[in-house]
């Protein structure tokens, strides 16, 4: 790997271009962004070098897409005339399935893989960027390239290999499943007037995630959704079990076997 | 007010006693518990003084009820015998309907009024006592008097009154379902192979709660499972809505509201 072009240098993308550089990356990392973006990206030595898509394209033999999941289908789907013969191209964007698709259809003169690192932060933008960002966290490949893995394992982050199906159907269970539960909670604690008067910390804490932003969530919702009305089909079953259970000894089993649900996530 | 009972000597009655006596409490603290508790209690200096619960009735002039909510029901079905006419006696229960319709029965020669103060920790017993618990928290009394509105002012929590009918209907959407939400979605993840290796913070937020153990929430079912009930059929009214909009415009304003709401229980 000589040259990275990081296209859409915000938090994900201006991150791990300086991870790069921090686990010892030593090639040119161009930025292909918005202009307030790429400034900003100057500034702070995030990037060497802001260039076009077609440009960066023709110079890399890597390219990291940190778009929102349309803009990295749209750049899937005119990149294969600019890029040198073989380079690789990787991706951050949250659901796997639509994007693989696209590029199996769309790319041809280079090798794409998948990914989605697990990380992030509460603030975007590339003033937020940080080497340490994957660091401890998951990051899923869809699949396998050695050179690849190696800076994954480099920048600090845990590698997982599985499947864009595999992944896009777990990440509705643990990430998708909980961001609906938490605006559907605050929905219905908001329809309750005085209920602000005795919420405590579960309720605050569970309401956390109702206040992200609807446009990161359209593009997830819009590529996921069969997954997603999975993982709410099996909640809604699950919570009317205990529900039926209210009055029932049969709950005491579900506290434990969800405690070791937890404790297990935990570990 | 000249001498306290406290009966059930654990996180909650033991902040009640250090919060009375950081407040400026003067008088004589008696405890009621299990003889490990009292141990413990006299050992920090949270109880001047053990007594059985007669004897602590019988010398008492304000008896705060510490207890589970199936003890607290029994120690009110007994203590009025004890006490001393117009002994004023409160308690710390989740639930207040159940507890309220009992002491309206049973206490005939004190005043009770029921309470709920908002504040716990994730680890119990009086050695986990604070004199802060209750600082800057919503503390729920079910009835009006001047004497221990003050002191409750005086701890620093912040004062709510409302019925027992409001309030339990009330946590059951800001605490109840909470708590069962994390404990579903706990299960839901469980239950899907793998999911541990993706899991990012917000499935580790949600189902915290779900670490909690069954012994407290069983007497919370069992006493507002009415209210319960219909928490749930609300929330899951809520996502299936959601889950009718994964495809729709509709879904924006979803989480306009909910970050509305969410922001509102910030306040």
């Amino acid at each position: 790997m000589n040259s990275v072009s990081i296209v859409g240098v915000g938090l994900v993308g201006g991150s791990f271009a300086l991870a790069l550089r921090q686990a010892g990356f030593a090639g040119r990392i161009f930025g292909v962004s918005s202009q307030p973006a790429i400034d900003a990206a100057l500034v702070r030595g995030v990037i060497d070098e802001a260039l076009s898509l077609a440009e960066a394209a023709a110079v890399s033999d890597f390219i990291y897409l940190a778009q929102p999941i349309e803009r990295i289908l749209q750049t899937i789907g005119v990149i294969d005339e600019h890029i040198r013969p073989g380079t690789l191209i990787t991706d951050a964007g949250s659901t796997k399935v639509a994007i693989v698709n696209r590029a199996a259809g769309a790319i041809s003169r280079g090798r794409f893989i998948g990914g989605h690192p697990m990380a992030g932060k509460e603030s975007r933008g590339v003033e937020q960027a940080d080497a340490d960002l994957f660091r401890g966290r998951p990051y899923v490949l869809t699949g396998r390239d050695q050179g690849l893995e190696s800076w994954i394992e480099r920048i600090g982050a845990r590698l997982v290999v599985m499947t864009a199906e595999e992944h896009d159907r777990l990440v509705a269970v643990t990430s998708h499943l909980p961001q609906l539960i938490s605006t559907a909670l605050a929905s219905v604690i908001g329809a309750q007037p005085d209920s602000a008067k005795v919420a405590g910390p579960a309720a605050v804490d569970l309401t956390r995630l109702a206040l992200s932003p609807y446009e990161i969530w359209r593009d997830i919702f819009a590529t996921n959704a069969d997954s997603v009305d999975a993982a709410l089909s099996s909640f809604i079953t699950k919570l009317e079990e205990l529900r039926a259970s209210l009055r029932s000894p049969k709950m005491e089993r579900a506290f434990e076997e969800a405690a070791s649900a937890a404790k297990a996530l935990r570990r």
